[in-house]
């Protein structure tokens, strides 16, 4: 890396945040376009940290009694029709299977054959298909409440995609429950709410609000949609996890029926409750700064990586078998339950070369050994959540012994900085003209942000709200880190009675 | 359970295997049927023991030095047209996706709407989508090898689809690898295809003959096949996986080449291999018996029951207590690298019932805990891999002592006799008669198997493999359970000289 170039991506994000956030996935080698029409690659560094996201939160699935499995990726269009706003709102983005075999057409190419007679869709979701098992397996109050969970891809054509944030096809778990009362699905779509901000907090180092959503954001189907809020670092907010009370609609249109305790029929009421790869797009989002992206040590894939130095192949020798005693030691330890992943990094390019690779990477911890290193037991390492050229020098014994709490001090720090950051930048807005210098076009990465406003929904097509492009994010429910406020106010738009702020943002 | 019946399952295997399969399917609830066309449900049950197979074989392969990823759903047809014979031998298969959105049609219902300029298939196999991407990301010897696996849906329209062993849909593994040169390609295939036999043999206890397919059975462009053969109860057998040597053939297609040491421009030479979900098949058909599902202890969902037997709520207080205890105690100990796992059966269902569900699952171990087991700190166990009705009194402690080795002798005990069963069923075949004695039609359970003989390729479309809907599965290799014989001989059917046998068989 030239020393006259400060920062690692280019352009720095005070610059260009969205073109910041595309070459801080290419340095960091997560993923690409494809020449599928809004479908990715997820390349293995973006694949590996999916991994440990499912890892960390299929964990949880389970222990909160759910079972997974798997359902069939395409749908009849007669399911899909069922529920009448589902399908208003999944129309336009179906990829459409309409043939099921190929054949050599009059000019030499290939061309569709064997037309279907009934098209199917490649699942946008699967609450139709679902629900169309449930109503199979569910007869009596015995088998429910019936919890379970897949991981799957899905389809939902898009027409401006975005790496991670938006693409057709995307990686996701849909869970989908059916009970005998409102009141368990109520509280099942809440637990599972909850589920998903110990997910985003605790795992993706990611301060969210979690919150309801007004009438006009809902799922389409639901009665209750809920939602985790994060804010990116450029004041927009992502909804990074979603949970649907869904009511008895698609028990109605998928007919899932059981026989209660006295003997009388009645419908079962359902939820759903999601996740998806765009996660990875809200981490990036939340952490990287102007050499790329900071990895959260939990969904680190390598949490620390030794970088060897040496000038000579006996250099070489002593350096690396050092290394690998270190390598030995260090992923013995534990952190957040599991072994620490440790990497030696001897790949032949030059060692500043190397260094960054990592740094872009956003790997937690880097140590640097060289011969001198090896002499006098000591370690030279740098942290991914401090200034590349801030090292430290410490006796390997004491950097051992503290290992496990320096991960944990790092996770703690990022989430910590991110709280504050959306705090300092989260605001009660009373009135229009306020409203209108918070989301001010020309902010630029310091503009803008959560904006707590007195809403009536009738307002939604707003003018404000549309040549802004601010949406309303949520309800927040009363949490760990915010505390909605009982007050009565008047609505910014119509000036009509209400009871709770919204919370209103740009957003991804 | 009625007493006069003796047997779980209705057929037994012996009467009718095939719907023996599909019963014991249904009694273990591990799938079923949908109604998108040869699509299946795995359902909770079946996607367990498929989670397990994963894991197993996922961290085989990162053994091995490769990374996960994962490539788009969608390959538009110009890429599936790039290899001749790939596109020759899957376009009969293809789902197409021919539009992407869904409009209100004439007659009121949803047609397709939105058609694409070029139509994709839903991806059969991922060579062609991936070999796009390896030609970018390939372009200097330092980026070779590229180890590159994926877990992913795959979609080849099925006319005959049967649970598990055909379905439209599948879930697997796809390995896909470059390499600078022939030799090392090579390697990795056969690399693999061990990695297939450590996982089939030590994971399901399922033995497998490892070899190389014939030119007529080869995957579509690949250079050389091999593959894992498991002989199934009925004496036929199942392609358990597959590892190609695809030469430079895709590489071609692909346009993947790279600037070699010497600086000359040179094509890759690349590999794929893969299992799927009809693993689950072979496993149901190498283990089950007339009660149901006999699985292995290691990709057993639970490894041990406790079934707590009661009559008094009081009883029922004492004796889940106890339960829980042990569960504790025996989850604690270890088998195969993990956690025992242990589940406490408290449905509130019949006891004969409650039993005879645990059975069909084919879950390893039962425990029965009663009063009378409470107060003489006894068990009373049993052995899925034994009667039913065979069951062991044994003091609780020295049980638990013996838990693991149990285990580990199950497990063991499964492979053993599934090989006893193919050694006893595999044997050199010499004349016309012989082959036509070994296959005959009316053999049921116990006829057929395993006919190792020589064979020209030419006779590939001879009357007598028609007419039993015998085919070659594989040349043996030399290995741990198979010696192929050095050994000059002649064609069965043509007469023309041969240096090796080939296995035939009747196949799934």
């Amino acid at each position: 890396m030239n020393k006259a170039v400060r920062h690692a991506i280019s352009p720095r994000r005070a610059e260009n945040y969205p073109e910041w956030y595309q070459q801080t996935i290419k340095a960091a080698d997560l993923g690409e376009n494809s020449p599928v029409r809004g479908c990715m690659v997820i390349k293995p560094w973006g694949y590996a940290i999916w991994e440990l996201m499912q890892k960390f939160l299929d964990a949880k699935i389970k222990e909160t009694g759910h079972e997974n499995a798997y359902f069939p990726l395409l749908i009849p269009l007669s399911f899909l029709e069922k529920e009448a706003s589902h399908v208003e709102g999944f129309a336009k983005e179906c990829a459409v299977v309409t043939h099921h075999r190929l054949e050599t057409g009059p000019e030499g190419g290939l061309i569709p054959a064997g037309p279907l007679q009934e098209p199917y869709v490649i699942r946008p979701t699967s609450e139709t298909i679902i629900g169309y098992f449930y109503s199979k397996w569910i007869n009596s109050h015995r088998d429910l409440p019936l919890l379970i969970n897949q991981w799957a891809n899905v389809m939902r054509w898009e027409m401006r995609p975005r790496l991670f944030l938006r693409t057709s096809e995307f990686l996701w778990q849909e869970g989908h429950t059916a009970h005998a009362t409102a009141q368990e699905a109520e509280e099942e779509t809440l637990r599972m709410l909850d589920v998903y901000v110990d997910f985003a907090e605790n795992c993706l180092a990611m301060p969210v609000i979690k919150g309801s959503k007004t009438a006009g954001e809902r799922f389409p189907g639901a009665v209750d949609t809920y939602c985790i809020e994060a804010m990116m670092q450029d004041g927009k907010a992502i909804q990074a996890g979603t949970s649907h009370f869904l009511g008895q609609n698609f028990a109605k249109s998928s007919e899932i029926k059981f026989a209660d305790m006295d003997g009388s029929e009645k419908y079962a009421w359902t939820t759903s409750w999601g996740v998806t790869t765009r996660l990875i797009g809200g981490l990036i989002m939340t952490h990287g700064d102007d050499d790329g992206l900071i990895l959260p040590p939990r969904v680190a894939p390598r949490q620390l990586v030794i970088l060897p130095i040496y000038k000579s192949p006996e250099e070489r020798q002593e350096v690396l078998a050092y290394c690998r005693c270190l390598q030995a030691s260090w992923q013995e330890l534990r952190f957040a339950d599991e072994k620490i992943r440790v990497a030696i990094d001897d790949r032949d390019i030059r060692g500043g070369e190397k260094a960054w690779s990592q740094v872009k990477k956003g790997v937690p911890l880097r140590v640097e050994i060289g011969p001198k290193e090896v002499r006098d037991h000591k370690i030279c390492y740098a942290r991914r959540d401090q200034p590349s050229s801030a090292k430290q020098f410490v006796a390997s014994s004491e950097f051992t012994a503290q290992l496990p709490q320096l991960l944990a001090d790092m996770q703690q720090g990022l989430f910590a900085k991110a709280l504050r950051e959306r705090q300092a930048r989260t605001r009660e807005i009373n009135s229009l003209a306020e409203f209108e210098a918070f989301f001010k076009e020309d902010a630029g990465l310091a503009g803008g942000g959560f904006a707590l406003c007195h809403f009536d929904e009738s307002a939604s097509d707003h003018e404000l709200l549309k040549t802004y492009k601010v949406s309303p994010r949520c309800y927040p429910l009363e949490q760990a880190t915010f505390t909605p406020r009982a007050e009565v106010g008047s609505c910014l738009f119509t000036g009509k009675t209400s009871t709770r702020r919204v919370i209103m943002a740009k957003s991804y």
